[in-house]
């Protein structure tokens, strides 16, 4: 007996939970948890079921879900595997270390493959916790020749998620569509404010009381991607742009972490430009 | 076609949700919402279901349900009915006042049948909205008979939940078990912290940074019911007692009435000394 | 013996705060609270004072003051006097019941002397708590004609502040001149996000999973015065704009009020288009 | 021209402040942010004062102070000079490690002199990060013969405060004592909830929805020193203990950061069993 977790998105119709569970059950499986969510406005629906089971049959349980289904259904049967990720940086350690440190400890729920940085300051950090650091230089190289050389690291790993830490270039549209879906990024602003260059420095001068962060998938629209997660923490006349960087921060770290754990534990689904998730 | 939800809790066993959801296929009825929990520690299944179909035999629909469910099963069939409830007050204002503006402008998720209360300032305010206020002395009377004229006033009036928005006299348990699961408090402290008189006094002089509020089923131990919600808000050194209390109010308030919603909503079972609760 | 809250703002320079002590010692006050800030960026110095002690001499002090700040000081005394309000409104009536309430049982810091709707729907409701209504017409007529009308009602009473308690109407600079520091908006979002119409919509559109409100003052540029307070709260997938303005308008009415007490205890400072606040 | 804080304490009366700036002012100092508190209850008066200047004469500075200071009064004048700290540690790593990661990127404000376990387990990842760790073993021996070993590995080193990251043994009052006011710890609940052991399981036994921790001082009444900062987070029905202590370690290494930023800034009095904060 072992544990599955079932992934199913498709058109929304009459009776589809009633379909789903009924060949369920024909496969002798045992749900142990189950949500869904009917999107009115695109008339999608989604669901994430964990249950346990015989799972010798995992091809043809898909096979039956998917004859019970509407034309469009996408069927994803997940084992107990840990995800595998590559992690980008810049200069910042903050979002890094909170990755590098559940790594060491094994409570990321993933496993770091390696780290890659347009600059070499976090290597020596992240090699002292035994991960391997790529640097890959940015200056005086056009963007395709930079992020042909990111994929030729990645492309030595097995790696199911790119995640920007904190990685300060903007990727093609190329490269995002190569990676559609996998790569996660922290912005450190609470979108769709601040959208661009410097945030903090943007709320220092509005004169906010609040500022934030916000984690969500890469698109190729700069900082218009599916939001996964944010939080915001107070400010106030006290804090000059270096305070809310400092604090900010520490909303970052909170906000990424999270929003990995719900990717990593499969919760997240995404709908158009937004996602769905199972919290 | 009009709304159903279903409420069922009983002991776990494998296939509740395939066997509850075959029965709603074969009555035609579509699952619009379904939520379920598995409560390991009890052996206890709940799940909520809100669907929509044609309800002629909804006897007929709880039977079958019942036939398909273990020993002991609770099925719960509520149509779209408003809730109607009383309020039980003693001389603050401030949860009562939300309560009150809600139901006048119809957004409170039931309707205030009347106002009781052991003291008069209240009434005033009570009546300006349009609600009947009944005055209950408790002086000089032993609690049997402060308890039966309560009981005289409550029965005039078809009452789903008794709500106690700052009542500060201590009930009998025969009073709560004639009310059994249907009393709702609000406590100035987040429990189990400062059980009893005067928590704010208890927490400044403990030099807390934070205070807080619950929202609780009454059962005949003090303070010990299942807890629906709980919020905490920060203080600080500034803080006397009476600001305590004043900024307490803000956190019982917001407390209260997300637990009143969460009821009325029919979102929350209780399961022996803990609630679990379907957002 | 009573009780004096001095506001002083002035260009920064050393040896302020000694200045400004000596000059109290001198008129035996007793100071009991002070905070100050020093706004680098523009070289401004903020101070509020409390002390107690005796005020006969008021306008001598304010002098004594005087001469000893630097050029462009402004030297605020506030003896303990409530102040007074008017509430502008359209049709929601969250934020307005909440003023309302604090006002029928004294606990609003302040004395709400009318409320002015540009619609019907809300008096009923502010003349049953005791507060003359005013209907102002906007439809067929222009800004100017709608804003004279206005001004006719405010000067009939002596008022320290308008609040816009979800006012949907947009003030003239003209009008906004002529109440310059003295106009008081809730905004429906986490400013700067979402500016203008419909926020919730934008934000259900964007699928944020953060709501807000700003409470600010109103200058002639739209959403842009300077900010007072701010919050927000968690939405998620399953709130549609509906479910976002119904939990949006507990965090709007939170956020006024807030930034109602701060002003009405004389603790915001204006600096520029931001805030200093001393909490 | 350097900065100097200025930390004061004393029994109240009237004309502190201005006593205290003319002091100030007469050896050319020049305030650049100042913080006071009056304790009502104790009638004592706490003040921190940021200032630049010249100081050669701290010792002239100092006696000048308590002159004009009442009775009882403590002075203390702190050069900005990094605080040097012990981490007392025995299996667990969140907080050690986000102690660990600021002291290598030289942002916690202090600096880790070494770590000291009752266990081996953290030992590899300390020294990994640079840091010397101690083993010391309380199997088989009693807490005299414990602490004398604890003593003597932190008397090797120039130590302001020992910091106990989830340090699992109970320290006697003499070694208390020895170190009074300069111990810190990080308590796993929103005390005074949940005192004593296994606060988690306590927390899942009672059902609450909300789950906290607490940093305070250490004196010799377990769980009952003074309180610095407090946070919490909400949990549901879902968590069982190990997900309430998983997300309970986010809030412990939150709150006890957040506490040791304040004390390194020399923001922290303790004033009896309660702190004045001046964040």
């Amino acid at each position: 007996m072992n544990e599955l977790t079932i992934l199913i998105s498709c058109p929304d119709q009459v009776g589809l939970v009633t379909n789903i569970t009924r060949v369920l059950a024909t496969h002798q499986l045992n749900i142990i948890a189950m949500r869904e969510f009917v999107d009115e406005a695109n008339k999608a629906f989604f669901t994430r079921i964990a249950c346990t089971g015989d799972f010798n049959e995992t091809a043809k349980l898909k096979e039956k879900l998917l004859e019970n289904l509407p034309n469009g259904a996408e069927v994803n049967l997940i084992a107990q595997k840990e995800k595998q990720i590559a992690v980008l940086v810049t200069k910042e350690y903050h979002c890094l270390a909170e990755i590098l440190i559940k790594n060491h400890f094994k409570t990321l729920g993933a496993s770091v493959q390696c780290v890659i940085g347009n600059y070499e300051v976090l290597r020596d950090f992240t090699e002292k916790l035994g991960v391997p650091y790529f640097y890959v230089d940015h200056n005086g190289r056009d963007k395709a020749e930079f992020e042909q050389e990111l994929k030729a690291i990645i492309t030595n790993f097995d790696v199911d998620y790119l995640v920007l830490a904190k990685f300060m270039r903007i990727l093609s549209a190329d490269f995002v569509q190569d990676y559609a879906g996998k790569i996660i990024n922290i912005h450190h602003s609470f979108l769709p404010a601040f959208i661009g260059a410097n945030p903090y420095r943007q709320a220092f001068e509005r004169g906010v009381k609040i500022i934030g962060a916000t984690a969500h998938f890469v698109t190729d629209n700069l900082d218009e991607g599916p939001i996964i997660t944010q939080h915001t923490s107070h400010v106030d006349h006290n804090f000059g742009v270096k305070e809310m960087v400092r604090s900010g921060k520490e909303v970052e770290k909170k906000v990424l972490l999270e929003a990995l754990e719900l990717v990593f534990e499969d919760r997240v689904f995404v709908s158009g430009n937004k996602t769905v998730v199972f919290k």
